[in-house]
């Protein structure tokens, strides 16, 4: 592949390079790239906005993570913020800091990642920042949606009796993740090594382009279920339940045997000796969404694809428990009950 | 000082203890920090959204910088953005990045200087994300506005014999810049050394701790005057005329006497033996309002404080240029018509 210098661009000249490729589809992107500011027009709707910053050496492995996919990646985190609010995203802001290791074929495989994203999921690139940088990759999204009034839906909504439910399965990013660590490791032993990612590919998945739930929060709206409390699970589950229970004042029991995990994921926590349910729990970025919804609701739940109801809220003072296969209570901490360490 | 290890703090931790003191004063800020997203009410306005990445190293250095100042400013600049659409700032998310070498008083340093500009521009905190970094402080800043229906100034608008005019005076920032860093050479040389900034409080100011033109707005407002073309001078004059023109597709006679320019620029200018003209052409970071009005509106543009008219806007086919004061021609470059290096 050829190299361009992203000096060859001025500052201007490299984001309209970038981003000239993107088509806006939303009819509340009224003005994108090329001003001061990006205008838009939300009429009645409420507009959401979350954002993130993500940092070489931090939060991505060049080594092991292909920039079309980091882009994919850091995009669609973003939306999923928005999903757990019961919105949807429609614009999003991208800004980087480049150091000059990268050149302007770099920049445009990430930002093939981001359009792809944006495509996928109909949000339209509103503007951002291109900078140098001295050290590695920065990149910063800000992503903006929009929300029915009184549909919206915060963490602190939660009441006794409501039902916890789960997206998806859990701990598959994680197991992919600690697969992409051991051929690391196996490479820089010997770099003859090939990696041995046979029937893996969904663990990898998970870890390097993970989705959003559009779906679920579709299905929802269309069973006319608004749960009471939402977010996406990005830290694992452990944390965002303790997270919903004390914002909620509420306390919560869940079962282990309904936690929902993958094949794949299970075989490789065996290969590489690890509790499958720790990672399930703890690992984090399976950008599932954890939500609860109403008793009275429990038909109409049961009939969503995808959507699985690992336990109940309780009052406070009952705390927060996962309940083991043997029925023993363990209570849950953010960090884990069982270190992952 | 004490130092306190930001490790003390878990991330939820250490945003809510650095947010808690901000207090929402927009009506538009429905829900602020704490949830996946914040959630905005903007009814029948337009929403206004900029953004900004600041990198230590390339965007500031701590050297001579206070984090307070740094703080104010990073979050100025981007109120800038939004009177510069003829808008009003509302929110604001702030994400950083992080290394070791900050301490939680060094952060509580930077977010006492963002609720200062915050209070001053009445402008609310509603989200951001903290993560740890390999090196230095990374501030990635998105700033939120409203605007009128059809009151929202772009940058294409400008047409022939519209009058060209610009806020506050330019260059001084830059000349702060130069002493800054005329003085961290002498204390490099020299650790005892204490530096000189007699009499240059003005220029140290306009760089250290920059104003968005909030008052040029409401007065432009109350003389009921839409300009026809708006921007904030972050990178220079020359730079942001001929993003005015190209965009509006016109030219433009800029007039080199009409340049508004501080008697402490001057003055410092004169001292490190450069030319003034060449600051305020392209030193950028005055943050200051450059705009053209109709010529209808002449009358009423007179009447308004800290505005002064340098030029008129003429047919693309005439060019850009620059009338020195014994009446030559200058074409305007965007990397400056004299380099400034």
């Amino acid at each position: 592949m050829s190299r361009t210098e992203i000096s060859k661009y001025g500052e201007f000249g490299l984001i309209k390079h970038l981003t000239e490729k993107f088509k806006l589809t939303n009819s509340s992107t009224l003005k994108g790239v090329g001003d001061d500011a990006a205008v838009l027009d939300y009429k009645d709707k409420k507009v959401l906005v979350t954002t993130d910053l993500l940092l070489e050496g931090v939060h991505f492995d060049l080594i092991y993570v292909p920039l079309k996919h980091l882009g994919y990646k850091a995009a669609v985190v973003n939306f999923s913020d928005i999903y757990a609010m019961n919105g949807q995203p429609r614009q999003i802001t991208v800004s980087l800091g480049v150091s000059k290791r990268f050149s302007v074929e770099d920049l445009e495989e990430l930002y093939a990642g981001i359009k792809l994203a944006c495509e996928v999921y109909g949000v339209d690139l509103i503007g951002g920042d291109t900078s140098a940088s001295l050290t590695g990759l920065t990149i910063s999204i800000t992503c903006i949606g929009e929300g029915e009034k009184d549909k919206i839906v915060y963490r602190n909504g939660a009441k006794p009796n409501d039902l916890i439910c789960v997206t998806g399965d859990l701990g598959s990013a994680y197991m992919g993740l600690q697969l992409l660590e051991r051929e690391k490791l196996v490479f820089s032993a010997n770099s003859e090594a090939q990696p041995d990612f046979e029937g893996k590919d969904y663990i990898l998945q998970r870890q390097l382009k993970p989705e959003a739930r559009k779906d679920v929060i579709a299905a929802l709206a269309e069973k006319g279920i608004v749960p009471t409390a939402m977010m996406d699970i990005s830290d694992g589950l452990s944390s965002e339940l303790i997270h919903i229970c004390t914002q909620s004042n509420v306390g919560c029991q869940v079962y282990e045997d309904k936690i929902p995990i993958s094949y794949q994921a299970v075989a490789m926590a065996e290969e590489l000796n690890m509790s499958i349910v720790t990672a399930a729990l703890n690992g984090g970025e399976d950008y599932e969404l954890l939500f609860t919804v109403s008793l009275d609701d429990y038909d109409k739940i049961i009939g969503v694809d995808n959507v699985g109801i690992v336990g109940h809220i309780t009052k406070p003072e009952l705390g927060l428990h996962l309940v083991g296969r043997e029925g023993e209570e363990i209570e849950l901490r953010a960090q884990g009950w069982n270190s992952l360490d």
